[in-house]
């Protein structure tokens, strides 16, 4: 089956100078699939214009005369922006012109608007920020990274559920291991709301094993690691914070004299593959977990390359299932499965 | 004033291996001060066996003869281990025989023997971990680290007053600026403690930045950086996590072939100065902030270097009057002020 994906062309700090080029790059690399550029039709087809014709043939344009601020607050968007590119792209999941919709916009409006337009899945109360952090021994799925900030036990183990689904779909993992982040691994430790969403994870089905700690998330512990957003927001900010930090530390030591700039030119292949392998436009791309729909967001200020992993990564979602495999992963908790029903009918 | 440390000398991993060599090189390197080594005093005399008279001299020896494990209930170190290695050394700092004591043993004992045999500041309601770490023009204090899981919002504006007290007297700070850790830097975000808390800051006295967000801590953008203990400790532990991440991928790529080895012999000079850059030892000491008394935390698997850091930072807070400054911070701010008040009267 071809995949169709809808991006905002108009999102993120550069537009469809990134959008745009992105989006052909990834057509080129994926055989089988559309891409639908939302936004300003004249500003997308400046950037379309030496745009192969083989690749043009994959490509539709949805107009859309309106533009998300980057600090317009999101119930603003939602109300009084109904012909944003965001708003139109998220329409085009809904509707079934896509599969799924990529968005570098403000995460708040994107989050808004999704929740809005296509509803959470059945046993899902809000959905989550979900993504890929690299680990020693490959990547560690890590929600939610900031749209709930006060959370219930039964959300923690909902979050657990999607994010296992995730992981299985695009890390190919059997049955991925969950890891509740906690200040301890003793189970006395902690807040009350991670003390019984473990008791409910325990007996949850999945492959929970128990609290982790800050320093987990990086060792690869746990394929999942779960926590409210608030934290994870904090713990995925303060990465960037200190790897930014440390990189300007060692670059600082290897300007520092002309010997240093020796070393540093004939360390340059080195440094290059270390840069490569942490590269965080690697891991771009958060999926907006718990929605009727493949919603990806890319980090506003990233570049082609970064912008291209996002649409990649919404694509694999699809073509992996994603959805369906927490549909599933939900049906098969009865915890969860039985609150669904119990919503349906409120 | 000659200023005496008491030092817990069996605690940590590697007890009197680590403590009394720390202690002696601590002795010769700051004038005027003393040292009482309290535990076993057969472990504690081989350990001295070859120190110079000079700084023998300056130190005295407190036997205790148990020692509170490193994984052991904090209730129980306080309630069976009357005699043990961490509660003496509090018991001097209590009886004025020493000023600051030091200990690299587990943290929830240590927090709840101090907190019983000191008792807390008049105006602070629990005390919480602070500890300073590099950021981009200097060094950030932040807490809470792990002490308090859940907080209320006048617990945070405590936190800041004494963050505040401890940046002034370390860092030498006049007015240190002070950041409430949150999601968003705009008004509206935020759970209901921190927004309350945001309300009380901006009326406290103290200079009070506003919101600032997980990346903001190592950038620097200010001087303190106060958070509930669950955060605090998940941002610290994950950001040990990643240092560790990252020292590894840049371990591998410099011994991944011959060239890559030659490239690291070339760069050695330069990779040792930024490892002793960002070395954690050199931030090691972790300050038990809103006792009666000065407390200071080592970690538990530091080497000499480590814990030395942690009785200067001791030492330091001692010299600098820091318990004085926090109580006269509380003494104006009329809104912690007239709680220690309600408190004492209750």
């Amino acid at each position: 089956m071809s995949i169709t994906v809808a991006v905002d062309a108009m999102g993120g700090d550069h537009g469809p100078a990134v959008t745009v080029p992105a989006s052909l790059q990834f057509l080129e690399a994926t055989a089988d699939t559309r891409v639908i550029l939302v936004g300003r039709p004249d500003a997308i087809e400046v950037a379309l214009r030496r745009a192969p014709s083989a690749l043009r043939a994959r490509i539709a344009v949805q107009p859309a005369t309106e533009v998300v601020g980057m600090d317009e607050p999101p119930a603003d968007a939602l109300r009084r922006k109904k012909d944003s590119s965001m708003r139109v792209a998220v329409n085009l999941v809904k509707d079934g012109a896509a599969q799924a919709c990529v968005s570098a916009g403000n995460t708040g409006a994107l989050m808004a608007i999704a929740k809005f337009v296509l509803k959470t899945l059945p046993g899902i109360d809000r959905p989550a920020i979900a993504s890929q952090l690299p680990a020693r021994n490959g990547e560690v799925t890590v929600l939610d990274l900031g749209a709930n900030v006060q959370v219930s036990p039964q959300q923690l183990v909902q979050f657990a559920a999607m994010g296992s689904a995730l992981a299985s779909a695009v890390d190919h993992i059997e049955r991925p291991t969950i890891g509740l982040l906690n200040v301890g691994e003793e189970e006395i430790k902690g807040n009350d709301v991670v003390k019984e969403a473990a008791e409910l994870l325990r007996r949850s089905g999945l492959n929970f094993h128990g609290n982790v700690e800050g320093d987990d998330i990086y060792k690869g512990t746990t394929d999942v690691v779960v926590c409210d957003g608030f934290t994870g927001n904090v713990m995925l900010k303060t990465s960037e914070g200190l790897a930014h930090l440390l990189y300007e530390v060692l670059k600082a030591e290897f300007t520092r004299n002309p010997l240093t700039r020796l070393a540093a030119l004939v360390a340059y292949p080195v440094l290059a593959a270390f840069k490569r392998r942490i590269d965080p436009r690697r891991y771009n791309g958060a999926t907006l977990l718990g929605l009727r729909g493949v919603v990806v967001k890319s980090h506003g200020g990233t570049d082609v390359l970064g912008f291209r992993h996002a649409i990649a990564k919404a694509h694999a979602e699809v073509a992996e299932g994603m959805l369906e495999r927490i549909a599933q992963g939900i049906a098969a908790m009865p915890m969860l499965a039985a609150e669904s029903v119990s919503a349906a009918d409120a």
